[in-house]
């Protein structure tokens, strides 16, 4: 064993623990706490592996739940945006990128480069990995606010509108998906969870 | 797509969110408050993939890492059994495969069958794979209970000589991983964190 890449592994190991202290906006189904981070990434890689029949594109499975367990890793220093905090949005990825030279560099080069390598095709948002990885990110909190009878949106005042713009680009990651998506908003709009138009 | 596939998936993907509110006895690193299952979960998969090489026989990685992110599902319903509760590891067996039927159960068959075999084959702690799972899983909160100066050894009165018997089998699934771990045994005897013998 390389005693200095063992140590390097762990070092980057224990630091992303941090991100079970990052709070998302989402609140778990039965009206529970805000999610964090970590359990949000686990529940993204476990719908990946089942749902991905449903992709456009036929996917590599094992890359896409990697790409979601370790896509929110740079909220440990940018910190978690909201999908519609417009003002947060203009500085996100400039926090983004430094976290990721900083936490991704704590690894040994070549697991540094993979990881940032699978993190910047998340954050590209073009090969049908990234856009089922994109695609489960959105619908992921939308089955628990459903659950929730939209309450995250009722909190934020959210409209219809904003919610298509952020999946505007879902269709291209999976039509079906999508769809089904489309009669969640249906049923929050008319029972006044979100705002029409 | 066929609807009724689909919603018993959305129904397993929604039930699993209970994951995240069972705790374990680990603390998060820093002082933190206890980890969840889903935390643990995501921290093993992340590991799998980045400490890989150091299993004794070659994995398949993307299984192991399934393996990991589905092995405590079981919890929601039969709850967290303490490592060193001799008590409630008696009935442990038996409370999860109860739990294992129930909850895997409400997949398509397919999805029950695969997933089911994955959990099975954890317990079973033959393959190489679940070897290698069940050393991330006494690894990981070995690690963040070391960084915490050993509080959760402390709170329970837990001896070396029971961490060892809990890690009878770690050395089959990697000797350089065990090497590492006993060192931190070593160092948290020494500094009166866990009882030595």
């Amino acid at each position: 064993m390389d005693q200095e890449r063992f140590k390097k592994q762990l070092d980057f190991i224990l630091e992303i623990d941090k991100e079970k202290n990052i709070l998302r906006q989402t609140h778990l189904s039965n009206g529970g706490r805000r999610e964090d981070d970590a359990e949000h990434a686990w529940h993204l890689a476990v719908m990946t592996y089942l749902l991905s029949e449903y992709s456009n594109r036929k996917i590599d499975v094992a890359k896409t739940m990697l790409m979601t367990l370790i896509h929110d890793i740079v909220e440990i220093d940018a910190g978690d945006t909201y999908a519609y905090d417009a003002e947060a949005k203009k500085s996100e990825k400039a926090r983004e990128k430094a976290a990721a030279d900083r936490l991704f560099g704590l690894l040994p080069d070549d697991q540094n480069e993979k990881l940032r390598s699978i993190w910047e095709e998340f954050e590209a948002y073009e090969t049908p990995e990234a856009k089922f990885a994109h695609v489960m990110d959105n619908f992921q909190p939308m089955l628990l606010n459903h659950s929730n009878h939209g309450g995250d949106w009722k909190e934020h005042g959210i409209r219809r509108s904003q919610t298509e713009k952020r999946n505007e680009k879902t269709p291209e990651g999976s039509a079906a998906i999508w769809d089904y998506m489309k009669k969640i908003l249906d049923e929050n709009v008319a029972a006044g969870s979100l705002i029409d138009g």
